[in-house]
């Protein structure tokens, strides 16, 4: 995993792939799979919706800090049974064979197994709406995996796998900021 | 357009597509390009990013309605026509030759030639993070149309466009909303 430039962290996460998101609670690593999540800032600030209902958000309460895990297609079933069971009761880097990874700034690991992943710290919760505003704090891709497309959730148990790209970078350059 | 059940607007946003977001000040319709959104409840609720750079914000936090208009990869060069110029001295539906249709609870209007729309009122603007929270209160999907196929924005000026869709509704059904 080669760590990149954090102004571009948010484009990892803006076209809204379904993501992982670690925790470390002090005792033990968790995983839950998150797929309400958007780009608040490009410095970068990310918000993901979350609340008592998920295990994980104990932690990312007490601890302030996550990792965002972007996967790929080839992980999708891992990605479901992750968000389909509980880490209450489920070691899931055991279950779903996933290698937990040290992170720089946070306890959190990474997922070895997935594109990107993004360190985070909780800069805001928003009970009202069980919104989670993080801050990236480092950033990094593995360039080394040959599957790069993502997965889109729609809602209703099906998926989109990322199709064609298109450049509209020339028309879209009076929006883009500066180094991208 | 037809109808469909409230219940089931969050999954025209769940995937993370770029959208159109009309809005309407009492005197002009205007349309702004939001990449930044997410689902926040199924009842449904939704996030999005946005602020004082934006023109329609104003109408947006006077008027707390919107809808939220969703383009398929045909109408792209439209959708970034509409992100790169401002409401402030552009008509966007006639520069861009855009159809507004009236709704049935809001007044900004519905858009013809997208593949769905949903009306929503504003529950909260979480000004910390420019964050606007929104009820939709009714959605709608043209069938009729052939190109389904939605738009993600990666933010660096590229663009990927829906692929594959792989269908994981059994490993789901614990986890889906009834109904759906």
């Amino acid at each position: 995993m080669k760590k990149i430039q954090i102004s571009k962290a948010f484009t990892l996460i803006e076209s809204g792939p379904v993501v992982l998101v670690t925790t470390n609670d002090g005792k033990k690593n968790n995983i839950m799979t998150i797929s309400w999540t958007m780009v608040v800032d490009f410095t970068p600030m990310f918000a993901m919706t979350t609340g008592p209902w998920n295990y994980s958000f104990a932690a990312l309460q007490k601890t302030k800090e996550c990792v965002i895990a972007i996967p790929a297609v080839d992980l999708l079933d891992k990605v479901i049974g992750v968000g389909t069971c509980s880490g209450a009761d489920t070691d899931k880097f055991e279950k779903f064979m996933l290698t937990p990874v040290k992170g720089k700034y946070v306890k959190a690991p990474l997922i070895k197994e997935c594109l990107a992943n993004i360190e985070c710290k909780v800069a805001d919760i928003v009970k009202e709406h069980n919104i989670i505003v993080l801050e990236g704090v480092a950033a990094y891709i593995d360039n080394s995996r040959k599957e790069k497309r993502t997965i889109h959730a729609v809602g209703d148990g099906t998926f989109i796998v990322d199709g064609r790209k298109l450049d509209r970078r020339e028309m879209m350059l009076s929006k883009l900021p500066s180094g991208l």
